[in-house]
């Protein structure tokens, strides 16, 4: 059985390989479509009809990029060649004349170069012959310092850095890379309430996409106010976005709003003598295909989980954004939480490594990310895990550069006792939470630079810098130890919140102290201390965002507390879904009533009822409950450790680079099947595990190898 | 008289303060438009009809750029507002609704700001009210930092680096930025000989512009071969450019070809039933006023003059080129010439300023500039000279910043010793010369370091940075007394060409001697020796391209030699006319005979005939004979100090910020007029000069205090 799979792998990689030498893909220097197309995204957003851009440094992509590979060819062959931009061709350095659409490339060894310009796309191409196809083995790099001297032609090859080319999935050369939309789906209206000149608009359900307008006529005007709830749709003046139409047509015609938005509630409104005969809607969405899932004996959880879902779905876009009304923008802490939910649910590593790079975006940095310092960490922490869970070193050595130059920056920022502390231009945002202070030294921030640097460390022995291991490394250990020796509060027993003008500030938060359980910094005795001491203390400052609950349930799964988990789960998403949520919120406090819940930065609407970090029981239910998790990177090795916290049965899902693990669980019997690699299930049972061999750990927990390709059916007696 | 022509100055500067205030035009990132202007042209180029791109990293225009500008009404005002790109218009930081055309702004003190991001051209605004209007008074920048904290909106604005808009003269808000093009004229061939399928048209001289056909019909191709020479316009297998159309066309049609070139003869052949009525061009060119000017008493010098003149018009286009067959790029040692030369003929200080910005790109460096070094040291010189002709301090404080960076890089370079080696990637070039070594540590690059650290220092007390400016000084005088304890050979009075593994060279070469003299590091006995032991040294190997014959014959005009320089130039510039020239050429080498002079880089008419260095008589004859130059910025004093140079009479004209300084000077007699600051004339006489109070300083040297607004004739007896 074991020998035959691996045989049938072997076939899957070796088919796979030689599909993917003939495939031709459009590519382009990587990082830059990545670049170009969150600036196409991020400027979408507007606010009362107003155009609302971001108010950081965006990039550009390098509009000269020289793109080469050899090829050995044991018989000539055509080559046809498209790009985006001004091109040339070159063979073995002889370019062809003019511009050519084929070339024949002779049989041989032979080195094919093609050179492009453009301004306002990113210079890509493709290039498709027998077996001469753009993929992203082609190097490229933005510039050949290829210069003439005395003697002739010098190309100085040594001195360009090259880089593997970047590609996606555009692998018709008649859908350049600039061309790219997301696609849409018509869809109805669920209900719609007519007056005079009014018309709302229901759609069921939280949803995005563009509204059309079927069988306009007349003279006037029409206005269109979104909601995400019904109280927002028809308050014209509160509505946060809006549409205005100025119409003149004696026949009747369909129109399609120019921008997509973010609803549920459509209200129409029409002056003149308009009459517009029906509304529809283009559903536009990323084709990403679930994989992960997960179904339990409670079925709050289940609608939890399918709220969570469609929610995650919902910002799952270009990029992973924070919300589909507003900010439709990429930033990197709700990103970073999107990539740990998209590892449990799509496990689409192209939206990951796109949405960093889009993040990351040039030299030279000139402000933090998104300018938020945490945010800045966060990009660190994310590639830590984007490494761990798909195993893909490429964007490591790839974008190593661009990880030192970010990570120098902030360096040169530590103040004079070598701490982060908010300079001119840093907005250190931690959490939305009143009264939260940011003066001084935040015990917070140093904790998530601590943690890019072990990132750096790690990373720099990837890409093979070796003095940076021992750098960051050093620095990392350092900084450790200040944590303790400056935060730590022996009386308290907690981590407090800052240092102010050299001294300890009594305030304690659960930030830093969340985080530094699932980091692994506390010794088990203070994890132990914390948890009574901040986690389950309630005079410790509440959380209101889901952002913040994603860290603080997080650090409680991480010590065992699933049960306690899943009545705040249903506690908290659960009373979203009482108040009629068909998606997750920016923020939910269960103290508000009504409207109240609406209403966020000073304006009635501004809250988000959409937003990525409101999905995370998709995360906390596949890592903490069906209990699966890499250990090294790209799941060569992981854990199985089923938690029901209660609950009478789970199964689910958990993807991986290889497939998707499947876990069954109730208290009697565990099955499992994977894919890939070899894991550990652990099992905490009252008697020893049957099914399996298993090894004895500790009191009631028992260790068992689970080796790919094989199923298991492993009896147990819940503790 | 005086008193009166300050009254009119007075009046003329209000009245132009006032004309600026209300005169709006388009405005953008500085720096942005001139890199983006400089993609669109250098990527013109083609070679055989296949696009030639450079090989060093083009950046690119910041795409999203806020624009504000404080302003007080005593009453209320409608504004127009128009933008390259999508935009929003905030007054006192409050949005307007949607994207107005129009805004009005209340009586009293109010912000304005405009935000737009445009990823094709360069985001670009032109505001126009009665007294709100656009001009480089706006402050711009490419990150606003503007977030949101607990508290509400938290504009950080001291976080932000705000520059002073970038303007030129699109004064029109019909015609943005993005649509300028160099104006055309229709022109006529002077010949055209006719044989069955081909057609050589003759345009008198070498020219450039667009090639027009008119009235073709028939089917088949039309190849066009374009010439500097006649030779080359006839080699359809050599001619550097090339255009083919194909055919099909029952009625008579024109056709323009869609890039300019650089041809004095172009060959048409037909194929197939074409006919072509007749052939003209579009004369392309940049609308620069030539203010400055020369004439003697020698026509041949004369001729110089003007055939310098027309090869520096031609060069002259978006930015200073290099030649306009090919390169047609901007080449920073090629355009450092160009500024010179431009001081004296047009003092358009935007094509300066312009070329200069295209030159340095942005941050990171990755290279040297046009990835040779001294080309990166050329650019530092070149603003020296900009803010000595000039007087600008606005450029310098607003791209101190990438002066620093660049400068940095190249510190970064230097070796074991503190000097700079080539490393990978690095193109020492120095010149065109056989045999040339760029082995070791080249003293001409130290050389060049040397006055580039001075720059340094200079701009960096203008920008106020006050520890560069000691550092930048420490670094320029070790390195000067390196340059002598390293270089100088007391055997040979001279500076090596080299050292190479620690040991100086035996090779004395002209250009790090030349360069000493102008840059006065010699001592006056070393630079006695210099002229006898290299300048005039016939072993020493000799320059043949008019670009190190500039610097040659300066160092030489330098120590008086003018009419030794007189007789250079009528050999070598008199040479290249003799050969037919209409244009000066990239190299030219008296030994070479026939189409001999057409070949460079290997190729049969691989040579530029109208290259920018060719031109440098502009510059000699009005810094050196006319003897203009200033001494403190902007010409605010200044020296004349005429030269004859065996000349019977010279008379001419050189411009300054303030108008153009007027020189009439024959043996007897010198005239000057001046309308800008304090000059000294220098004369050299028998007798003590009339006309004036004159100084004696030295034997037969007298100085003439020069106030502008005044008539001067002197009355002197030449030596």
């Amino acid at each position: 059985m074991k020998q035959k799979n691996n045989f049938l792998i072997l076939i899957f990689v070796l088919a796979s390989l030689t599909s993917q030498a003939q495939k031709a893909t459009w590519i382009w220097y990587p990082g830059d479509y990545e670049i170009w197309l969150s600036n196409q995204m991020q400027n979408r957003r507007t606010d009362r009809g107003t155009f609302f851009p971001v108010f950081w440094k965006v990039d550009s992509h390098y509009v000269l990029i020289d793109f080469h590979k050899e090829f050995t060819l044991t018989q000539p062959e055509e080559v046809s060649i498209y790009a985006e931009g001004k091109y040339n061709v070159k063979l073995d350095g002889q370019p062809f004349e003019g511009t050519p659409k084929t070339i024949t490339v002779p049989a041989g060894k032979h080195k094919i170069n093609v050179k492009v310009f453009c301004q306002e796309n990113v210079p890509a191409i493709y290039v498709k012959g027998k077996t001469v196809t753009s993929d992203n083995t082609w190097l490229v790099t933005f510039e050949d310092k290829e210069w003439i001297d005395e003697t002739g032609k010098t190309s100085d090859i040594t001195a360009t850095k090259w880089l593997q080319a970047g590609s996606w999935n555009f692998n018709d050369a008649a859908k350049p890379p600039s061309t790219f939309k997301l696609p849409v789906i018509p869809m109805k209206p669920a209900a719609v309430e007519k007056t005079q000149n009014n018309r709302l608009i229901d759609f069921g359900k939280e949803t995005f996409g563009f509204i059309k307008l079927h069988g306009i006529k007349g003279k006037g005007n029409i206005n269109l106010y979104y909601g995400e709830s019904k109280n927002e749709a028809l308050s014209e003046k509160g509505a946060v976005t809006i549409d205005k139409l100025q119409i003149a047509s004696a026949a009747k015609k369909d129109s399609v709003m120019p921008l997509s938005k973010a609803f549920r509630y459509v209200n129409m409104v029409t002056e003149g003598t308009i009459t517009v005969d029906s509304v529809s809607m283009l559903y536009e969405y990323a084709d990403v295909k679930k994989r992960g899932g997960f179904r339990c004996s409670d079925n709050e959880i289940n609608r939890i989980y399918d709220v969570a879902e469609y929610t995650f779905h919902l910002n799952t876009r270009e990029f992973f954004i924070d919300g589909i009304k507003r900010d439709r923008w990429v930033w990197s802490g709700d990103a970073y939480q999107s990539y740990l939910m998209n590892y449990y649910l799509y496990f689409d590593k192209e939206t990951v490594s796109r949405t960093m790079l889009a993040l990351r975006g040039k030299d030279p940095v000139t402000g933090h990310i998104n300018t938020i310092m945490d945010y800045t960490f966060y990009w660190f922490l994310g590639i830590y895990d984007y490494y761990l869970y798909t195993g893909d070193k490429t964007f490591i050595t790839q974008f190593y550069p661009r990880m030192q130059s970010l990570m120098e920056y902030c360096l040169g920022r530590r103040n004079k006792d070598g701490l982060m502390e908010g300079m001119s231009g840093d907005w250190i945002f931690i959490d939305w939470a009143d009264k939260l202070s940011k003066k001084g030294e935040v015990s917070f921030e140093q904790l998530l630079l601590c943690r890019s640097m072990e990132t750096m460390a790690l990373c720099a022995a990837i890409a093979n810098e070796k003095s940076d291991v021992t750098k960051y490394k050093q620095l990392a250990s350092e900084l450790k130890s200040k944590l303790f020796s400056i935060y730590w509060n022996e009386n308290k027993q907690a981590l407090v919140h800052s240092r102010v003008d050299g001294k300890q500030t009594e305030n304690v938060t659960r930030y830093a102290n969340m985080f530094s359980i699932f980091f692994n910094y506390f010794t088990p005795q203070q994890k132990d201390a914390v948890k009574k001491s901040v986690l389950l203390n309630n005079n410790i400052q509440k959380i209101t965002t889901p952002y913040m609950r994603f860290y603080e349930l997080e650090a409680l799964c991480a010590m065992g507390e699933q049960s306690y988990v899943l009545k705040e789960m249903k506690d908290y998403w659960g009373g979203m879904l009482q108040l009629g949520a068909t998606s997750f919120w920016e923020e939910y406090n269960p103290t508000k009533k009504g409207a109240e819940h609406y209403a966020m930065y000073g304006r009635e609407f501004g809250k988000s009822l959409c937003h990525a970090w409101g999905a995370s029981p998709i995360y906390l239910l596949g890592k903490y409950y069906l209990g699966v998790s890499p250990t090294t990177p790209g799941y060569e090795t992981y854990s199985i450790q089923p938690s029901l916290g209660g609950l009478e049965w789970m199964e689910g899902k958990v993807p991986t680079p290889a497939g998707d693990i499947e876990v069954y669980c109730n208290k009697k019997e565990i099955k499992i099947t994977s894919p890939v690699g070899t894991g550990i299930l652990i099992v905490k049972s009252k008697v020893k595990p049957t099914g399996a061999e298993s090894v004895l750990k500790m009191e009631n927990v028992y260790e068992i190898k689970i080796e790919h390709g094989k199923g298991y059916k492993i009896g147990y007696e819940a503790l």
